[in-house]
């Protein structure tokens, strides 16, 4: 077979009918019945297949999409082009020259061979060659790299780190595989020898523990590997690459894809990091599919793959990626992993939900599945992609643990995140069973997401800040209970990923959307139950967010529930003594050392309400059970931070000191309207009058009365025991209620 | 005439071809040779004629803009017509339900009469009619309204104050025209007796002094008065309204449209009160030139009215007014105000430019200009609106300072606001001097505006805050010189009302926009004069604002100079010592007493440069000449603010003690672009190198150099005789240069 390729890709006289040569390629193989697949026989055959290329070459005659993205691309490549080679000796580390030179030349080799098979002009195609042969003459000659941290990550070559190098890779092997047929015997040998066998070499054999790794690092690096085994020729690699070094399956692709994602397609350390990690899956995915479909590896474990794609795309809202854990929160579905992952959805599966979200991204692909994607949008065939409530199982089996969507459209989608998910891993925060909320397209219960200026100098690097440590990942940092001002897991991390809360249930019917979590191990002696529920009213036009956050110890401790919000202060219905002229910070350390006290107050028995008017228009009123021993203290996010690295963000904090047990309970009510523009305010005034909270043994009821003496009642049951089918019955001020299952919410009619 | 308008209007027999009917008057009255203006013959006759109703009865008939919001409306009219007529006793004050009530009746009227004409469905024109009749029943009986505010604001009967009473007169003056050939005489008889006649002798002749007042509220009253002179066929009403209650001429719309606006059409107060302002102008003057075209009210001192719709458009940025002296910052050119303002202006002059205007508008008016406007966007012709740099004149003569507005292009709309204008009455700010930056569609260098939560009850009931006089009038709210910690004319309104600054000149080439002005009345004994340029240097793609502010007095001051900017801080090239665990207050008063004292420095002799990142993805950096006992102060607004009425901006503040003569010399360097979605950080340090300034004669020449000593001389003359044809000379570092006029950008070639 490897003769084969040798002789087939002799240079020939120009032009040459390619997608003739494909075709009498495949059928040699399938008469000779050689080996399992087919390997680099065809070219290209990656991501980008032969029958790809026919219809690209076609495409890019007729106006549409693809047509523009084509030639935007092919001015950018020629601009490229207009400058010479440089292939320079590894020297800088992460953001210096011959970093990015390196990294530059992959995406270069990579955008001018698609060029080259579109356009067919070989002048592309010879680019990509001498800058190969270049890395050929380079590579045999380097050691590791200057730069490599030692310990810390495994060294690269022309990198600081392996990842990059595999990450090169991964593009150059498609790269080459483009242009094959432009190559002489003696040009592929040399290119092969000198850096493809090598580069493999040092990637696989010579770094086993990175290749056998279940971990992202260890997916670039099986990706890179298998893809260039594809191109090469060189079964035993793909066979090494799927299934671990000694090919046992402990290692290898489809361990990582058993191991690192959960039944449903999520991935443990959160959306940030999922639309990262994608990007090998689908790409050698996709590589294996084309070379081997027998193999059928996107109906592998039930269809992770796509299962991944899809639910990266579900975790996102307005766009952007749900901030959890270490996230910059402007990342969002157009970022380029996901328009990959969105494309090769749409080939396999033709949804045209899909093509909503490409549409979003506003991206076009020079691959066959980017062709049907500009193909299908320029005949506008997008459907609404449906955005679902899910509780998505965490852990490699789904149980460990879950992050909890919830959505409602009421004037604008809505939706409430609830997190009793696990650690994540190192990037992961110290925040079990927080919530964020979002409506009319912002957010309106917030999370910090990660301190980082990603890449800007002057901040730290651009790495991620001290004060991702100090503060982002904090307890404090998040809505959810700290406990005597210590962050969960005492901020260790190791604990953190031993241990994980526990989803008690999710259920949801036309009105409301439950879900109810516990964890005992964020701290030693204290358990953090929580249920939230997304309610929606619609004969008050009402939507409604309950939060029962349950604590119990057995001994007595100071319990804080904090509340991030966005936007300006409008009024509360306590009294605040606010600090005037001097602000002295809330702690000392766990985050409350970055915390300005701005104001406190002691609500007495009854209601406390805080309402704030978001950047959207529209009011939002907390309403919290008071005991008359709560304390309430208004934050502002910003001391102790010399060089002005944190947002200075708002938020407050009821405090319950010196008890065992205590329950936090309070509604979250977005009302009216703010309109400066055309000069009217509507419903500026919290309609909730009373709240309360009973427990009848494991039944909670939450009565809520608006104005107008509208009541209503949410019963639920958390016990851990309760069935779909179970019959529930309890007393409220009189009268007996009854329903099955998890909860029901009952309105009161006079 | 009187009679003829009785007679026609008889009610007949439906359907009426009511186009014919109108033809037939005109006909007959051109024939009689009656009064100089046909009133009321026609109907309707107002801002709406026989001919606009024609046109929009076959519009509605065909698809379009036009036809969709006639619908919408529609619908909206027949919702509120399915409730009973309420015409309450009038008993609350501004935002009460009487208040609310009458405002929604008049609206109701207005739009109701307008479905009557164009479905000829007299059910729209019987429920007007109604409406009118219980007023025509109630009005005689009315005292002056019960919450009226003696001594501040002249009475209305319906209303609180009779500025509310002509608002709604000029609505209900145009429905009751609009209805008219649905009455009968003796409807019209008990409708004009009971209701229009009272209600314009209350307004006019019994209200004398607001009637003659040359200000806004007399602008109202006037037109409510003349436009229902108009309609009754009272051209007495219409003199007096024109020429003042004696029809001297001494008050009266006239008047009005000599004093309130500048001969370019600036009105005094700003944009943000000109848009309110511009309202009954526009809309009486549309009255005025349907009934009496050769009054030729829109040629009136040079075009006065259209002058003034294109400059409240002028006034913006990004759609927002720029939001200088008492403004709600998030109102922009969609207000109603200017809907009309563009839709009455382009339906006189068809200017396709003013199409793009209304396009982003996106309101269609249901009127014989709204058609006009609406067809024309079916067919999309509108034509790129052009915002220009100009200095508006200021005062009635143009000569009382001005405000200026600097733009260019360069990577988005860039524009400066440099506000050497006059106090402007009441809503004035002490800001003498004071400037603004806009890139990219956002606020860099920013003003406060109003402290106010419009129509919020629980903030302050919606008015002006407290803190819009403590805070955002005072002069440390803005981005110019404060003296002694005291805001100009000591913020006494009177005494900022009598003076003015001069603006020295406004000039510009292609690459520079340059404007000078001073101040020597805003403190006792110091005189203020800032020049600011606004350049562009396409080879280095590199924009620039220079700041040259130079103060003088007799007497030893302390002088600070504040930038308030937005956006999140990432470096200064000076060591900060920041507040770590205690904010202190800045001062006591004059605004001080709202500003943390976040961090303060003390820059050695040279250069002081600032950085911080805008939503909009850019970096800017001001960079500051330093002497070595200048000190800099970062801070943010929010101290002594018990209720959380104002907003957490940051500044930072150069303050020089103990000196007479201070010249402050700083440039704003745009640069660079932060993408965390797309991964890359561009350019996020300043290239500004050298920044020097020197004063030869009357000559400055401010020095600058930027990374690849790239070296740029800005030479100006601000001296006040100078001339445009002058011939300056002036050395620097050996050299002789020479230009004639105010300025020169000259590029230093080695």
């Amino acid at each position: 077979m490897k003769n084969f390729t040798q002789i087939s890709a002799e240079k020939s006289a120009r032009p040459v009918d390619k997608s003739w040569f494909a075709i009498i390629t495949v059928v040699v193989f399938t008469t000779l019945g050689c080996n399992s697949f087919v390997m680099a026989s065809t070219s290209p055959n990656l991501v980008i297949t032969t029958t790809d290329v026919k219809n690209m070459r076609s495409a890019i005659k007729q106006d549409g999409q693809f047509k523009q993205t084509f030639f935007s691309n092919k001015t950018a490549v020629d601009q490229q082009m207009a400058q010479a080679i440089t292939v320079p000796v590894p020297k800088d580390g992460g953001g210096g020259y011959t970093h990015e030179r390196h990294k530059k030349n992959y995406k270069l080799m990579f955008d001018a061979s698609i060029v080259y098979q579109l356009t067919e002009d070989e002048h592309y195609a010879d680019y990509v060659r001498d800058m190969l042969l270049n890395y050929a003459e380079l590579y045999p000659s380097l050691p590791v790299h200057p730069k490599r941290k030692i310990g810390k990550q495994n060294p690269g070559k022309l990198f600081w780190q392996s990842l990059n190098e595999a990450v090169w890779l991964v593009y150059t092997s498609q790269a080459y595989d483009l242009i094959l047929p432009s190559l002489t015997s003696a040009e592929k040998e040399k290119i092969e020898q000198g850096l493809f066998r090598p580069i493999v070499k040092f990637l696989s054999v010579d770094s086993p523990k990175t290749f056998n790794k279940v971990h992202n690092h260890g997916t670039w690096t099986t990706a890179a590997v298998g893809m260039t085994g594809y191109v090469l020729g060189e079964s035993e690699w793909v066979e090494q690459a799927l299934y671990g070094l000694d090919k046992s399956g402990t290692g290898g692709f489809l361990k990582q894809l058993d191991e690192l994602f959960s039944p449903s397609g999520y991935y443990n350390e959160g959306p940030y990091y999922q639309r990262y990690a994608l990007m090998p899956f689908v790409t050698f995915a996709k590589a294996i599919e084309t070379n081997e479909p027998e193999r059928k590896i996107f109906e592998y474990r039930d269809g992770i793959v796509l299962k991944a794609i899809d639910t990266t795309i579900q975790l996102s809202y307005n766009k952007l990626f749900f901030p959890i854990n270490d996230a910059i929160k402007s990342k969002g579905i157009d970022t380029i992993e996901l328009v990959n992952g969105v494309a090769i959805a749409y080939g396999l599966t033709g949804d045209a939900s899909l093509l909503d979200i490409a549409k979003q991204q506003d991206q076009i692909l020079l691959t066959g599945d980017g062709l049907k994607v500009a193909q299908a949008l320029d005949k506008n065939l997008q459907q609404p992609y449906q955005f679902d409530s899910v509780a998505f199982g965490d852990g490699n089996d789904g149980k460990q643990g879950a992050l909890v969507i919830m959505r409602q459209n009421v004037d604008g989608e809505q939706a409430v995140l609830f997190k009793p998910a696990a650690q994540g891993l190192g990037h992961g925060h110290f925040d079990k069973l927080t919530w964020q909320f979002y409506d009319k397209g912002e957010e309106i219960v917030s999370d910090y997401g990660a301190a980082r200026f990603l890449n800007v100098e002057a901040k730290f690097g651009g790495r991620y800040l001290p004060e991702n440590k100090t503060w982002a990942k904090q307890t404090i940092a998040h809505n959810t209970v700290v406990v005597d001002e210590k962050s969960h897991f005492n901020g260790n991390v190791k604990m953190g990923n031993k241990n994980h809360p526990e989803l008690l249930f999710f259920d949801k019917d036309e009105q409301v959307t439950i879900s109810s979590a516990h964890i005992d191990s964020a701290y030693d002696d204290v358990t953090l139950t929580r249920t939230m529920a997304l309610i929606n009213i619609p004969s008050l036009a009402q939507s409604l967010v309950v939060d029962i956050f349950d604590v119990k110890a057995n001994s007595k401790h100071q319990y804080d529930l904090p509340v991030h919000y966005k936007g300006q202060l409008i009024s509360t219905n306590v009294d605040l003594d606010t600090n005037l002229t001097s602000l002295p910070v809330l702690g000392k350390d766990n985050g409350y050392q970055h915390l300005w006290l701005k104001a406190q107050a002691q609500p007495k028995a009854g209601l406390s309400q805080i309402t704030w008017l978001n950047k959207n228009g529209k009011f939002y009123t907390q309403s919290s059970i008071m005991d008359g021993d709560t304390s309430l203290m208004l934050t502002q996010i910003g001391a102790n931070d010399p060089f002005f690295n944190l947002r200075n963000e708002n938020g407050f904090i009821y405090r319950k000191s010196n008890v065992e047990n205590h329950t936090f309970v309070s509604v979250l009510e977005p009302h009216g309207e703010y309109n400066p523009s055309k000069e009217f305010t509507l419903n500026a005034i919290s309609k909730l009058q009373t709240l309360s909270h009973n427990k009848n043994n494991t039944i909670d009821i939450v009565a809520i009365s608006f104005s107008g003496n509208k009541r209503y009642l949410l019963a639920f049951n958390s016990a851990e025991k309760s069935k779909e089918n179970q019959l529930n019955t309890f007393s409220f001020n009189g009268t007996k209620y009854q329903f099955n299952g998890r909860f029901k919410f009952f309105e009161i009619k006079k």
